[in-house]
């Protein structure tokens, strides 16, 4: 007889990208599927020097079991980042590193979520943290976002009616998206939060990715002074492949944290944290991510030129100021899911938008990134695409 | 307000031996506390060239993200060895590469256990499988170890008596007993097993750190057709710092480990998996055991000789043929938490053996580690630790 599975697990499911990722592996597709950073940019040589230097230094003590929290070098480097780039106060104690920061949302899970609690998540919402959330039969509830960041009247109005645990929120060039919250929106937000129960959970792996504009303080901590979580990661502004993530949080959240994790892995690769310190002390991170910026930079504007010249002025684009994603959105009635078909047939593939919304809508959206293709195949498959929505247009 | 922690936190504590661990820190104290490989051991040299060959080879492809199962030559590797050593047959699409083995108790608790679950482990048990589960609000029912592997006629009763969702097991050298089944033992949990829906959970760190004896094959496809995962580790034959674990299974069980490993942490460092490929592919990992087995072999060896020499006859001790761990059994009615304090006073260290009992028996008992400390220190280690028994003997 099979063993019986535990009933949490009839609610989760394998990525829906994932899935779709497997169609788009044709190498004739040009894919504006999937999020991947462009590897062409990941520091190999530099973090190869890294990992040698930590060999050679530290040899035994980089291959040891180490402690949960994290290596405290690297600890240390983050938290002075933060005040170096946010101007937000973190202590080196307050981080807890991860293994990736889609690890901190499996252990917020754990920590926060009883089965049937209720979790605000922003329409359309990260895949990833529905999934985790899932794991742990939450509920979600739904927040619209608007140019600069969430509908505040809805949010109130959701926190109002419902006794909710959670909200999480991508507050820099989310994704699906690509917005991001305004200053004011920030402000909102934590008007809103203050005095209540609610964790709010602001996981940024983006925010760094700023092509064009000013940055916006973190809204934990920078707007926020209670019942703030604050995510972060490498895999965008260095690589994803080393699985390095952290979160900031103090008191008795981060012990709870500290526990979850213990349980759930012991500790993150002792190796991995070494050669990423080494890395970042060897060679100062700006300069990298200035490369990152100006070539995601160069190729979200010929996507969006691109998009100028060939999408019908029917379907709406975000033009985000950084990122890696665009979001588009056809007129009501439509489905995206069908264009995707069609798209396909054309050799041009993108993420339907449907799956990002837990109510069922979101039918006639769709998810563009652009971090992953060079430009030419970026105006190529724009070209395809647009092509490929007339003649959709033309048949409704 | 604070926000509540879910329920299931509230069951789930700190490592017990990390705590402990803290105690021992200070440099005269000899500590047979700890659960460490040695780290002179680990192959530095050649993970540093397997690493640059890595970097050099494929570079990018190594830090981007990659598949939730794990690196496809790896996963070949181990399914190769498994034949190769143990004379069982795994497919390379039945290994699912995971964040050390701790990651596949998590992975475990949460695609089977609901609240309330049965577990059954054996006692003594392993400490991070108890708190591994507990996260997921198991309860715990035991089955006592004998001189070679599990009362069997306690474990019929306990299954015939209870609804279990899952027995787990470490059938080599058990952490924290050091005993290992026997063939009629294994041959006999299989039968046992044989019919039940009832997960069969062989969790084997240790199985190939073997000084003396001969091999037996894993109850999970040696002896038992279904309803069996076997979990493995590179911590124990490697090095631990790399966090890299696997677990072994095939149909429905693998497809709802994979999602659930999603959901954690997408997948297992993409370089780690790498360069442990490129490691074992250039150096045959049974050399490298060979100087673990040759290294621990002798520590164990000093370790038994000084407890025949120090250690009063009351104090029972287990003879393992391997592993890193001896089990010391005081007469009934001690404490080895009270002997824990004498013997640090004398600068020695050691596990009690309390926790190691979800049923709070095992007072008298204690473990001693052999695998972190060099023949000197052990030897002195155990004269002081002899001289605190007969003390706490003759004051009893």
């Amino acid at each position: 007889m099979p063993v019986k599975f535990a009933d949490r697990m009839s609610t989760v499911h394998r990525s829906f990208i994932r899935e779709i990722l497997k169609v788009t592996e044709d190498a004739s597709i040009i894919s504006f599927a999937g999020g991947l950073p462009n590897p062409e940019l990941f520091p190999v040589a530099d973090l190869e020097a890294a990992a040698v230097k930590v060999m050679r230094e530290s040899g035994p003590q980089s291959m040891q079991y180490s402690t949960t929290e994290g290596f405290q070098p690297l600890r240390q480097y983050i938290a002075d980042r933060y005040m170096e780039k946010k101007g937000i106060k973190v202590d080196a104690d307050e981080i807890l590193i991860t293994s990736g920061s889609q690890q901190c949302l499996d252990l917020l899970g754990k920590v926060f979520l009883n089965a049937g609690d209720n979790v605000v998540i922003e329409r359309p919402g990260y895949l990833g943290a529905i999934q985790s959330f899932s794991v742990f039969e939450s509920n979600f509830l739904t927040v619209g976002l608007e140019e600069d960041g969430p509908d505040l009247a809805e949010l109130e109005r959701v926190l109002d009616e419902n006794e909710a645990k959670m909200f999480y929120a991508v507050t820099n060039f989310q994704n699906p998206s690509g917005l991001t919250y305004s200053a004011a929106k920030r402000q909102g937000v934590a008007d809103i939060l203050k005095g209540r129960d609610v964790l709010f959970v602001e996981d940024d792996p983006y925010g760094e990715l700023r092509f064009m504009g000013d940055f916006e303080k973190p809204v934990v901590r920078g707007y926020l002074e209670e019942n703030g979580i604050l995510l972060g990661s490498f895999s965008k502004v260095a690589a994803p492949g080393f699985r390095l993530g952290w979160m900031v949080c103090g008191g008795e959240m981060r012990d709870k944290l500290i526990i979850a994790k213990q349980a759930s892995d012991l500790h993150t690769s002792t190796f991995a944290q070494r050669v990423m310190h080494q890395y970042v002390t060897d060679n100062p991170l700006d300069n990298h991510i200035e490369k990152i910026r100006e070539r995601y930079g160069n190729q979200r504007a010929a996507m969006v030129q691109a998009i100028e010249e060939y999408f019908p002025a029917e379907a709406k684009v975000t033009r985000p100021e950084g990122g890696m994603f665009l979001w588009v959105t056809l007129p009501e009635g439509m489905s995206s899911m069908d264009l995707f078909d069609e798209a396909i047939k054309n050799k041009v593939a993108f993420v339907p938008g449907r799956p990002f919304y837990v109510d069922g809508s979101g039918e006639n959206t769709f998810r563009l990134n652009f971090s992953n293709s060079d430009e030419e195949h970026i105006v190529e498959g724009i070209k395809r695409l647009g092509a490929g929505i007339k003649d959709f247009l033309s048949k409704a």
